[in-house]
């Protein structure tokens, strides 16, 4: 976990405090010298997680199949080595970016983006109009009262909702907010993002592709997400439940 | 929303009713004749998803830039045109399987492994008992009591927790259990997956590919996983909340 200074509002008051927040890395896992795949996870039994990755995704037939399985924890790289015939017979190469909750694909960098970004319009917003858009935006959904199996996401202005969307996958309702925007042509630039999941960095780079000033998440952020969005003067709030938030960044757009 | 007929247990009574589980679609996109990603989604919004992925994700330099949308809906199959100039310039075809929640990456095929299940041993667990571990399951990260940012995973018997593991990314939680599983040569097809997640095909996947005759999870399941749960019959327990939970499939394991 790493401690990052924040501004937490409960019933109106705002106080400064430091609060933890988890901790994400990208750990890329390189099979008998070929690369595999990066995952973002947390930062702890990453042996674990790479077998049971391998074994799961069906790479690994067994545990006696792998040789070995060496960690540079300093570029977050795995190095490992199968026997010849450990992967199993009915491994099929096919990539699935699912959106069982993430969709799993980046194909950027968000910080090279950070570098990049400049909003062109702006935005302001009183603590008690975003954690009514919040309330709002968490009845919009008619399946997640039904099934509690989708997560939402909304474009807000200061005063309302304009688009909101539900989908199994938190990353897919981000999209289809965005979708939804370009087809109507809705200026992002002082809009704020609304979504009712977890914000790690690739939820992150999607807003700041959109060059939105604004995330409120239900959910927590990850330390990447926090630095990021810390980097490029983003407001980030998450944790909106009731009438208590945290601002984890980015906190003067917030009155 | 599709209705299947449930088993509800509420402060130990059972009772059968219809309730209503979010649809999972695999939505194949391709860019200009060329296969670029299959999502995991919910059917609805399609159009708003392939448009807002693709800007999103990088490929899209602006709405302008997209010439045609065509959707097939039987095969769950769209077909992009973008203009020659439509791909970003920055645009790099990296790819990173995330973890933010959903790792985002199938190697397999549910159903044809669903096929091929066969458990070797069972097991059978008092209704009560399953709440219990549970609850116990949801005060095993430190991490989460502190950031609220990690989905935690377990393997348990009947009677208690062995192994627990979490992470950002709750794919990555549930192969970290099972890469120690392998570890400690610990047998899995009689033992209980426990998820504080919700449970799309490529999480029940992973319980197939294991053997794992049973999951409960604090989240909602996706018709697919129902269905897929219910052709091999894996007991498939969600909405775990206090003393309540439903059960969705396989509910003869839970007396």
């Amino acid at each position: 976990m790493e401690s990052f200074e924040v501004v937490t509002i409960q019933e109106g008051s705002k106080t400064r405090k430091f609060s933890p927040v988890s901790e994400e890395v990208p750990l890329t896992i390189e099979v008998n010298g070929r690369e595999l795949a990066t995952l973002l996870c947390s930062p702890n039994n990453l042996k674990n997680l790479i077998t049971g990755f391998l074994y799961t995704s069906g790479f690994l037939k067994d545990i006696t199949s792998e040789k070995s399985v060496i960690l540079d924890s300093e570029r977050w790289k795995a190095m490992v080595e199968l026997t010849e015939d450990g992967l199993k017979e009915d491994y099929i190469f096919k990539r699935v970016y699912t959106s069982g909750c993430g969709k799993g694909i980046l194909f950027h960098n968000p910080l090279d983006m950070a570098m990049q970004i400049k909003y062109d319009d702006d935005i302001c917003i009183h603590n008690e109009k975003i954690l009514d858009l919040m309330k709002t935006f968490q009845k919009q959904s008619d399946e997640h009262q039904a099934t509690h199996g989708v997560h939402g996401g909304a474009l807000a202005t200061s005063e309302e909702i304009l688009i909101f969307r539900d989908d199994i996958g938190r990353h897919n309702a981000i999209d289809k907010v965005i979708g939804e925007a370009l087809y109507q042509h809705v200026g992002l630039s002082d809009k704020i993002l609304l979504t009712s999941g977890r914000i790690s960095s690739e939820i992150l780079s999607k807003v700041l592709r959109c060059r939105i000033p604004m995330i409120a998440a239900v959910g927590a952020p990850t330390n990447q997400s926090v630095k990021i969005a810390r980097k490029v003067n983003l407001t980030l709030a998450g944790l909106m439940r009731g009438s208590r938030m945290t601002i984890f960044s980015g906190d003067g757009r917030i009155r």
